[in-house]
């Protein structure tokens, strides 16, 4: 279990860890869109990954990292998305227990969701103190292993093996570009692409409204955002500190995106491509076609980190 | 080229001539589809095909059908949906004119679509009379020939080339169901099925607002439908004589669905398997869902024929 920062082998030792538990989700490409792009895509399809995100990686990871008699008490996390499910997923198929703390405004669908998976859900207010509170609450209460969404050795190098996989089936790819929240995927991916290749172009695509990791990037020091209104509702989270130390030795460029860019490049993926992905990874699209200079003529490949959205709310 | 009901090796004629036309398209599954509807199924995603829909296998096959010297005057045909699109981007790849008569009223997409694949749009009044007096006039004026949707062995062999990969892909099918609108894949699906397996069940899926095939099969003759109010619009059109002539010797059954029951099993597909299926192609999941007891068990192939949809405009 890495206690430092995630080594190839660390990386390696996940990926065979979670084979068994997770789907080895299909690349996909489109001639329409590489025109449109000036650039070759190739799409990892996570949308397609058990609980519908690339968030079922990192929470196989870290829950199998355990030995079965540490996995007695179960499993924590706070989560109004795709993490709980995954901690959930992950935590039945480790036969453990599994606890989410949500906020009480989620949607009945995500609730939904995590019961489906057997865990036992938690309301809090949804606000910092209430989350904070509310998970060392259960923690005490039952002894449970808290599982963070990202600042966490054992997510990052989980959420590697989605990089991994897809700079293993393509080659010659010459950038590689995920969306960052917290930086999970984006400090694993970064970590993979190097290992297996340093010379790899690392991009990372942001919503404008939230853009710490450009920011943060910028100044050589995490700076929080101010905001959380985006329509990419998995990347309203600050980095973490861990993911920001990865990020800052490998990260090329920080691409921000406006709203409007992000609807329109998640309504293209949609059309052209005939699958359903969530507003967070029409970012790094969005980032491409903003930026063809940067990708033109390249090889490209983009995280698709999921597909769970409110199919009666869509911003189209 | 057949001029009677496509035989085996036609079937594997057409196929050899449209393969590199076309795209093999991926064999999806969901165990959350399968244990909702109690049973194991095999889609064949024709939705990523060409121009989104398997309509360009049979209009590749008609085109490419002709040798290049009487290929010199185009094709033309009538369709304000898929096969216009498919007859479209088939003569461009054969280098040959395309002409397509669409109803005045169609969508800006749906034209621009074939407009963007250099294709002569005729427009005519959105009726019968109209339709088959701007498909004289073209074919008189430019001598194009004309290729018909689905009542032509040529199209119905190239049809068939869906169900044939399935097939070949996935080993001991029980039972495989297409939607049927004017007949082309139902009839092309039903006859490689029987060719590769004559104890394979095939199923055929109709709204219940337009069910001549079920009436016509029942009567044992064509019943026109009298109605064409269904979201499912590429199944609004009644089956053909050549077509017709298959099925009945062929099909098992066929199961009528209602809008809602349609409309929900579209959504089902979208939230569950990530993917844009158009209308039409949720019928035969919402027949399985309808008729639990005839699939139980049963390792089903299911044609998902297509994902061209008007974003704004879905009815969920």
């Amino acid at each position: 279990m890495p206690t430092s920062i995630p080594s190839f082998s660390d990386i390696k030792r996940a990926h065979q860890r979670i084979s068994k538990y997770i789907i080895q989700t299909p690349v996909m490409t489109s001639k329409n869109i590489d025109e449109i792009a000036g650039c070759t895509i190739f799409f990892k399809c996570e949308n397609f990954q058990k609980v519908g995100a690339f968030k079922m990686r990192g929470a196989a990871n870290a829950i199998f990292s355990y030995r079965p008699e540490d996995r007695v008490n179960g499993f924590a996390c706070h989560s109004s998305g795709n993490h709980g499910q995954a901690v959930a997923l992950a935590a039945k198929l480790a036969e453990a227990r599994a606890y989410v703390v949500m906020p009480k405004n989620s949607s009945q669908v995500k609730i939904d969701a995590v019961k489906g998976y057997n865990a036992e859900v938690i309301f809090c207010e949804p606000n910092d103190a209430s989350r904070t509170q509310a998970c060392e609450d259960v923690v005490n209460r039952t002894g449970a292993i808290l599982i963070h969404p990202f600042n966490d050795y054992n997510i990052i190098a989980g959420q590697a093996t989605a990089a991994k996989e897809l700079i293993e089936e393509v080659d010659d790819l010459d950038a590689i570009i995920t969306p960052v929240g917290g930086g999970g995927l984006a400090s694993g991916t970064s970590l993979i692409a190097h290992h297996l290749d340093p010379n790899m172009e690392v991009f990372l695509g942001e919503p404008e409204a939230v853009d710490d990791a450009y920011q943060s990037l910028k100044a050589g020091k995490i700076i929080p955002n101010t905001s959380s209104e985006t329509i990419a509702d998995g990347l309203k989270t600050t980095i973490g500190e861990k993911n920001f130390a990865i990020l800052k030795d490998h990260v090329k460029e920080v691409f921000t995106v406006s709203e409007n860019e992000i609807v329109a490049a998640m309504k293209l993926i949609w059309e052209r491509m005939k699958i359903v992905i969530e507003p967070s990874c029409a970012v790094p699209f969005a980032a491409i076609l903003k930026n063809k200079k940067t990708f033109n003529g390249k090889r490209v490949g983009v995280i698709l980190t999921g597909g769970n959205v409110d199919l009666t709310k869509l911003p189209f």
